[in-house]
């Protein structure tokens, strides 16, 4: 079964959207990751910094995010569902339309559940031990006054929070992706080695 | 940081043995499977029955591994552990030893657990769909009474309880392996091919 669309989930500070990015432009295929949140943005009426922080995460307690939110999206408030079910129905069904236009690359958003009822994804998980993506967080997005260890232990809870919550899934469990790949160790530029080269091979 | 030893965890019926075997050969180093379980045997006097099933499984039911044991090592009733922990201290000690002893492939046995600390490790996962597993234990074993799934889902719960009791981890999370992969969709070879590959490249 030919394998046309690759989702990459990641832990935060891995690289997984450097190697997800690098892939689809090997491929020559789009790749989905603020788009992906433009797309939700447009289709649900809610604002991209809440879709960015609430669409991957435990549902939402920050107030700031949460009026801004609703500040974007009054009706949201009327609704039955809660703003983050909302959010996660609305991410769901541009995920599933993305997948049928054709392949590309899908980054998190529990992309590899929502299709994993698709023969044709090839489903990805990034992580990385502590160390690399400490220093991997600090470059890319500085220094904060919490440690870099405690922002990753903070993000990964609301990471597997949000997964479990919505799926039933443990986030990162083996047996739910085709590839699993620590990129510290492995490095990114062969971590999309790697996935191309078996994204070609299963296209054989 | 060299990485030395190569430990293979699996999921029965996904080929991580004929995998590990492989890989060994490829490189031209030791691999430890049965003969990790003849050492044990000769350095616990328990029945390589016995260890087979118990060293990877949830704690001795079966009365007639029970039997085996005992007969083989009738002072392990005197003992203050019960069998199944000395097994484990015993799996333990030979692991670290043969580690020591030079660059290996160890197959499953929690080595990836037992050898958490050291930094020559390369540890993978290998998994694979019910669909692909069922077909290599019926051509493998051949059919017994029960169906493949079932022989399937029962040795996976026995040993995803076994290991979470042993190193309270979950059984198969990524983030415990550099490598996880699932050796349906990728093929056999293709996995003992990243393997080696990625083996040799953290040699550099």
């Amino acid at each position: 079964m030919t394998k046309k669309i690759i989702t990459i989930s990641r832990a935060f500070g891995s690289g997984g959207r450097t190697i997800g990015k690098a892939v689809a432009e090997r491929l020559g295929i789009p790749c989905y990751d603020k788009e992906l949140v433009d797309k939700v943005a447009e289709e649900s009426g809610f604002h991209a910094d809440f879709i960015e922080e609430a669409g991957e995460y435990a549902p939402v307690t920050n107030s700031f995010l949460f009026n801004i939110a609703v500040s974007s999206n009054p009706m949201a408030m009327m609704h039955s569902m809660s703003m983050a079910d909302q959010l996660f129905v609305c991410q769901t069904n541009v995920i599933r339309k993305l997948a049928d236009e054709g392949p590309c690359v899908i980054i998190g958003r529990c992309a590899d559940y929502i299709l994993r009822d698709r023969k044709d994804c090839l489903h990805v998980f990034i992580h990385s031990d502590m160390e690399h993506r400490a220093a991997r967080i600090v470059e890319k997005y500085g220094q904060t006054k919490q440690t870099p260890k405690k922002r990753l232990t903070d993000k990964d809870n609301k990471r597997r929070v949000y997964y479990k919550h919505y799926t039933n899934r443990n986030w990162g469990e083996s047996q739910n992706y085709h590839l699993s790949l620590n990129s510290g160790l492995i490095g990114i530029d062969k971590c999309v080695d790697i996935i191309v080269d078996v994204a070609k091979l299963v296209e054989e």
